[in-house]
């Protein structure tokens, strides 16, 4: 090929690229346009984007994500966590149908670390939220299953903001009481709910370390039948211990309450309770402080995680890492010694 | 100069870098000789070693370090944390003597992450704990003043080996209830004892969110005459507390105890606990479990905090940053796309 045929043929290939970039920024405005009314399809197909793996996909995400950042971050964003079993979808149906006879939309996404195992133990159908899936003023949206670097945290906080963008004012994150998920999930809400069970001894199942100091509200679920004086009993208990924590800076009394979804008992007390932490961290600037908080805190998390990741797991490295773990164990060099050795090589071989 | 002057002269060079290295090695060994036998003062030059911010000194402390090694690992570790006024030098000094009257030798360590800027609150003197200070089978140590990334938790734990290696069995650390110190001590004991105050209320005060979920033994301290049924009620909420947390792996019941100084209600019953908590984990494997853990948990955050440093403190990087974050608090951007886009633009201009 002669050097002109060459320029031809790189002038060719420019045009295609602004040809196609044009048509995907027209196809985003559309798309952004349509999602803005609260076209569920278009909220769907851009969660969807979210979720995708495919490099070119990413490049459209933030394409919609930044077109949407203006109408994002006005709703109230709500975590629910607690074991399996302890009857978060049914209490989560409650609430959101509440919310919606109150005028609100309501969306809920779920985080399931467990999901790539079980193939899906929460939200895996919609079933079971009956009445809250066929309501139209509900989007319903189940965990993406992700192997990736923070990428669940991601795509949840992400796909938060494209439901605020298709005007949900309420948005309801469940996670499972298990793994890191309720830590990244109380990261990226204003109410963190926490739902408890009465144990067959005095101690509660499941519940992990630090969990319970991050609560904004506490229920005991199940507070029902033969359960009730277990249920009442792990109140009181719980109440205790939330007084031996310290005071956090937003000068909230963390509510413990007891509940049941079958007699509907202390459902309404809940209700309550979650307004009222509402109204407690709005009012004196709490949830636009813990906000830009959890706005700072994922921008380093992310920065921090991409870049020990693109570092550590170049090959030669992993190897190394691991002859070092080796002889750490062995007793052969002190982590310290290990981790700056390494650290040295690493500057030579990767970084300047 | 001609070529060959040129060449004498760096021959003359590696000639002195060789024999420098030499009397380095010799003096080490000497050093670590004498450390091993336990003279105090090869001790206390060795803590000041590793404390040193000097380059030169840190091929020195790593050359000591890895000679005494083999020496390390044979003590038990305990920690001690409570916010001030709780009474941890009073205990640690009754809890000292008493392990040196049953034939041990026991090295006391504080960190305080308060004495860079109040110029020393734990240890600033020794006379707060007499008797313990004058003893020959006690070797006391304050905290180093170290604002360098990790510095302290490295010192901390350096320090611990080389106390093990001049022969001292027991190591205390004592941390105050602030910053993060506590939560790295737990990371660096075999026993983690928490000392709490019971309060106006029925609150404690000041300890910090997730530090009672670590500890292995609790005490309530000043549990004497006007202060003692408070201090009872104290200990039968934090009970109950502690029962709602999971169980842990080792399958330890965390003990909570009453104690006081003053007239030493309490102090062999810790004494016991404490002691009981040993013989638990020493007895299946649990030890050695919790010190690989460790381990490889201080080589992880070294390498990373250190990766993270070097690239995130690059001046440009840090202007750069600080633009990113404004945006993201002006919602111009997301914190995601934020950290992508810096990576990218990291991975193109700092490594490869």
């Amino acid at each position: 090929m002669s050097e002109q045929d060459n320029k031809a043929q790189s002038e060719e290939q420019a045009r295609e690229r602004i040809s196609d970039l044009r048509k995907i920024e027209l196809s985003i405005n559309q798309w952004v346009e349509s999602l803005l009314t609260g076209d569920r399809l278009s909220l769907a197909k851009g969660i969807t984007l979210l979720e995708s793996t495919r490099i070119e996909d990413h490049e459209k995400s933030t394409l919609l994500l930044n077109a949407l950042l203006p109408h994002t971050g006005k709703s109230w964003r709500i975590g629910i966590t607690g074991v399996p079993g302890v009857g978060k979808s049914t209490l989560i149906e409650q609430l959101g149908l509440n919310f919606i006879q109150n005028g609100h939309k309501v969306a809920v996404l779920a985080i399931d670390p467990s999901s790539r195992l079980s193939a899906g133990s929460i939200l895996g159908d919609k079933t079971r939220m009956n009445e809250l899936a066929v309501n139209d003023s509900a989007f319903i949206r189940p965990s993406p299953a992700s192997d990736s670097l923070g990428g669940v945290a991601r795509m949840t906080r992400e796909s938060m903001m494209l439901c605020e963008a298709a005007g949900y004012d309420i948005i309801i994150v469940e996670t499972v009481g298990v793994g890191q998920s309720e830590t990244e999930v109380h990261d990226m809400v204003d109410t963190f709910l926490l739902l408890m069970l009465a144990g067959a001894g005095d101690e509660l199942q499941g519940i992990k370390r630090g969990i319970m100091e991050m609560a904004d509200v506490i229920a005991v679920t199940k507070a029902d039948t033969e359960n009730l004086q277990r249920a009442q009993q792990a109140r009181t208990s719980i109440s205790s211990a939330i007084h031996l924590f310290a005071g956090n800076e937003e000068q909230w009394v963390v509510p413990v309450i007891t509940c049941s979804t079958v007699n509907e008992d202390g459902i309404n007390e809940l209700l309550h309770k979650v307004e009222s932490h509402r109204i407690h961290i709005e009012s004196a600037g709490f949830k636009t402080e813990r906000r830009k908080k959890q706005n700072l805190f994922w921008f380093k998390k992310s920065l921090e995680e991409q870049i020990i990741h693109d570092i550590l797991n170049k090959e030669d490295l992993i190897n190394e890492i691991e002859q070092q773990k080796i002889a750490i164990l062995q007793n052969k060099i002190s982590p310290f010694t290990a981790a700056n050795e390494l650290v040295k090589r690493i500057k030579i071989k990767y970084f300047n």
